[in-house]
């Protein structure tokens, strides 16, 4: 199109979107704490720290557009590599070390990093895959003790770096991050995000998160602790808000329920975000403990927000917003948003999109429900080493979820369930989500996920599989099917939704990032005659 | 730098920054209310309403990469201009109705306007400068009555529009808006101001405005008038942050005091910006009053903000907080943000950089102060039709502000003076507006302003310029001389700074934007003698 170009004078700077201009606010918060592994600073040493990190990954041969893996717990080291290794133009790799070797030693192959820095906690799992990784030049453990082999200790690497590296300019569609996406279905796929898209990441979800009312958002002067792992979509994008917002962080390490409420108490911890798995690990490890945890503002993401669970955690003080997100986008898109009129559930839906994120569904004739589509200035654009996989994403120009979405007349998403998750029986589209959310209102259910099985006559039909975690007596089939049939009878769901099966195990197996993993319960599921032979 | 560039599948989409986009968020709140000129309509209305009126200029020959010049006052109909208009690919000129006709007349020249819609007060001045205009193609009257010899009503041709215009999709550099600066000194410049740079723009100041504490900041929830004219650098861009956050919005009309006061408490207002002689002018019209005005959050801008003024507002209910930014500037760089603990005067400064603001300080030897060098990604890049001024501002890739500032260690910026501003006298500089400031502590002083006249011994000596206003008598020359002696023995100024003449005039010269026109100050003290002479 014949548009003006904007003009642009002789020596004009022309800014690029990189995530060092996010540290610009830092003059004003130079003070301000951050928290890790008994260890606490102030901005002003970070801001040092992330220099010396550069200036010596650097002089080790580090050069732009190389890729430095990460594998390590929750920390300001990540911090420093968070905002270094970008800097510096090169890609940093998060790793997520819950994988099996195998599964770690492939991502690593893929992107063919030359440098990995980690924990000593993972030492003998690199010593077991080093050897597979040709593109491998330089390994760095964080640690006290430099293990053996080991080219340097972070520490000692930070020390001997200038602080007076000059971080550069350089094209804001650089790749700054890279992982693999843990998916509930098929291999591990690499996406990336450049340098652009995490900024305006940070813009729009911190304009979202500080226009959200009181209690559900996130300002200035809040104190952040992540809940979600730094190597899973960059612990959400919030270390990159945090740092230029300029509150007080805390990073805790590896996550152990007693240390995570600890944290909150001893550092006054306002806002956190994880995975409802998490948060009922918290619930568990408070147990009947005296004491609110008030004010804990806590969105919750990577699924649904069981009301049950938002009601218990409102209960200690916990003010728990859902949000809705995923690997290939950076991840926040939406974030729920209420007023004290609305009911419960709603704190609990997807969520209202946030500044600059279109949605969009495509409803079949008849429905209100269809595939999410959606965009917005920070989707990952192809997932790299799987072109067709890319197009896929992408087809029609629109990012595809696969997960069946309802747009309120408001604007709100709500997530009805993952498209592999929907059971079609006898014409009709049933939410596994919904089953499961309503299952868990009976008092002796736990834990439970419904798939969809093969039926010669229906398609498929829904199979309740409850978890008894060995410590209550589950309901009976009968049971579970008068608690289900009175919401079919009030109209919440159809009444082919109402299982003519169930299955009981000890617990639910779960992905690397305490998502149900559906793809094995499947399997379990096709011997589940055996299993009951066994039983 | 041979950076890893984001890869792109096929068909992804690349989103680019356009101001359309800020209308992402539109479902969520269609029903909220714009209100204007005693007209009402909510936010599905002005949706519907942008569409019409870019698909009927569309079919009047409007083409992308024209320009479309605004006379109006601040309504909605201008608010439908600043989305419509640069979404379908034009250039917005927002015309600066308090200029000359001449200097009108000039700006239109210079961006070659093709079309002009104007607010039927100003179709004599029209009339007055279209034969001067030979770009000029088609003019078009917003107002009920057409007036002879326009092309169209602008109600009428919104009407005629269609509401399923698809805004297109281009570079996201692309020019949307343009306008003159009314610079104190030399000739009005254009400058100009892109897509992307609009969209930096609303997020960062979006984001930093939600990040104030509470009533000194900007959230949804607020309702929000403009008492900067929309002619005057995006009304400081807080129209396009309202939208974007979907908050109710009310625009005034042209200015009155009482009228912006009424609808302050009609509609609601929480939330306005405007200069510090708005802000009096709405003080003088409430005069002794009842009924706090809370909350009534306001910016100020455009000038230093008294403290005396700061004082008085804080007594009618409004909490004043200083801002920093200019033509060029978009306009956002700063916004004060003060604790309960701090002086009354940390909330008149300049205040902290927004996001992704990089301020700099060339400190000469041995001082503090010096001229405030910028970057951020939403600064004009040029002044079009003046290239060396284009290069000058931006010598050394950093943006010139020709303002003198004091950086503190919490990266609060303090405006000292207007470079040009500064009284050199005896190897010292003085500050005009803090001379200014104190002066306006007498009192028997209504207003002020200080220039530096010529001196043969001490190069400048401080002229001390005041305005009666009529109503009260001036002090004397000595009870001057004492009152800023007594800052001078407690080293607030230097006594080099206590002046050793004064004038007094009737009222003091101001610029069409507000500002004291030093320009003719330093004509009229040219002619002093003669002016005492005739008095």
């Amino acid at each position: 199109m014949p548009v003006k170009l904007h003009p642009s004078a002789r020596g004009a700077y022309d800014y690029p979107l990189l995530i060092k201009n996010l540290l610009s606010g830092l003059p004003q918060w130079r003070d301000q704490w951050i928290v890790s592994d008994d260890r606490r600073y102030t901005y002003g040493t970070f801001e040092t720290r992330i220099a010396r990190l550069a200036s010596a990954l650097s002089r080790l041969g580090v050069e732009p557009g190389q890729t430095v893996a990460v594998m390590d717990w929750d920390s300001h080291r990540y911090l420093e590599c968070y905002f270094a290794v970008p800097s510096m133009g090169a890609v940093l790799q998060t790793v997520n070390v819950r994988l099996s070797p195998q599964q770690i030693a492939f991502t690593l192959a893929q992107t063919g990093a030359e440098t990995l820095i980690y924990h000593q906690d993972f030492a003998p799992l690199v010593a077991q895959i080093a050897g597979s990784l040709p593109a491998l030049q330089r390994r760095i453990v964080m640690a006290p003790a430099t293990a053996e082999g080991c080219v340097d200790n972070f520490e000692a690497m930070v020390d001997s770096g200038s602080p007076d590296f000059v971080f550069p300019d350089f094209d804001e569609n650089a790749v700054a991050t890279t992982f693999h996406t843990t998916g509930t279905t098929g291999d591990p796929k690499a996406v990336s995000f450049s340098h652009r898209q995490l900024v305006l990441h940070t813009l729009a979800v911190g304009t979202a998160l500080a226009n959200q009312p009181d209690g559900q958002g996130f300002r200035r002067g809040d104190v952040y602790m992540p809940m979600t792992p730094m190597f899973h979509v960059h612990a959400w994008g919030m270390p990159y808000l945090a740092v230029m917002v300029g509150v007080k962080q805390v990073y805790p390490g590896r996550y152990e329920p007693k240390r995570l409420l600890a944290l909150k108490r001893s550092e006054g911890v306002t806002f956190s975000h994880c995975v409802s798995t998490i948060l009922r690990m918290l619930l568990d490890a408070l147990g009947e403990e005296e004491g609110g945890l008030a004010p804990w503002t806590m969105v919750i993401g990577g699924g649904p927000l069981p009301t049950s669970l938002m009601v218990q955690a409102r209960e200690k003080g916990i003010s728990t917003i859902g949000g809705y997100g995923m690997s290939e986008t950076g991840p926040v898109i939406a974030l729920a948003r209420v007023s004290p009129d609305d009911p419960p559930e709603a704190r609990c839906r997807a969520g209202l999109p946030a500044p600059l994120v279109h949605v969009r569904v495509d409803v079949p004739a008849g429905g209100g429900e269809g595939e999410l589509l959606l965009r917005a200035p920070w989707l990952t654009n192809d997932y790299p080493g799987t072109p067709a996989a890319g197009e896929a994403l992408w087809e029609g120009g629109w990012l595809h979820t696969q997960d069946i979405a309802r747009i309120a007349p408001d604007g709100g998403v709500s997530i009805v369930d993952r498209m592999k998750d929907v059971i079609k029986t006898g014409g009709e589209w049933v939410s596994a989500t919904l089953l499961e959310e309503l299952t868990l209102r009976h008092p002796a259910v736990e834990d439970v996920a419904f798939i969809g099985v093969p039926h010669p006559r229906w398609g498929e039909r829904p199979l309740a599989v409850l978890a008894t975690k060995g410590r209550i007596a589950p309901p009976s089939l009968e049971g579970l099917q008068a608690h289900l049939r009175a919401y079919a009878d009030a109209g919440a769901i159809s009444r082919y939704a109402v299982p003519d099966e169930m299955m009981v195990i000890e617990a639910l197996p779960r992905t690397s990032v305490g998502k149900v993993d559906k793809k094995n319960l499947r399997i379990l599921a096709e011997h589940r005659p055996e299993i009951r032979k066994q039983g």
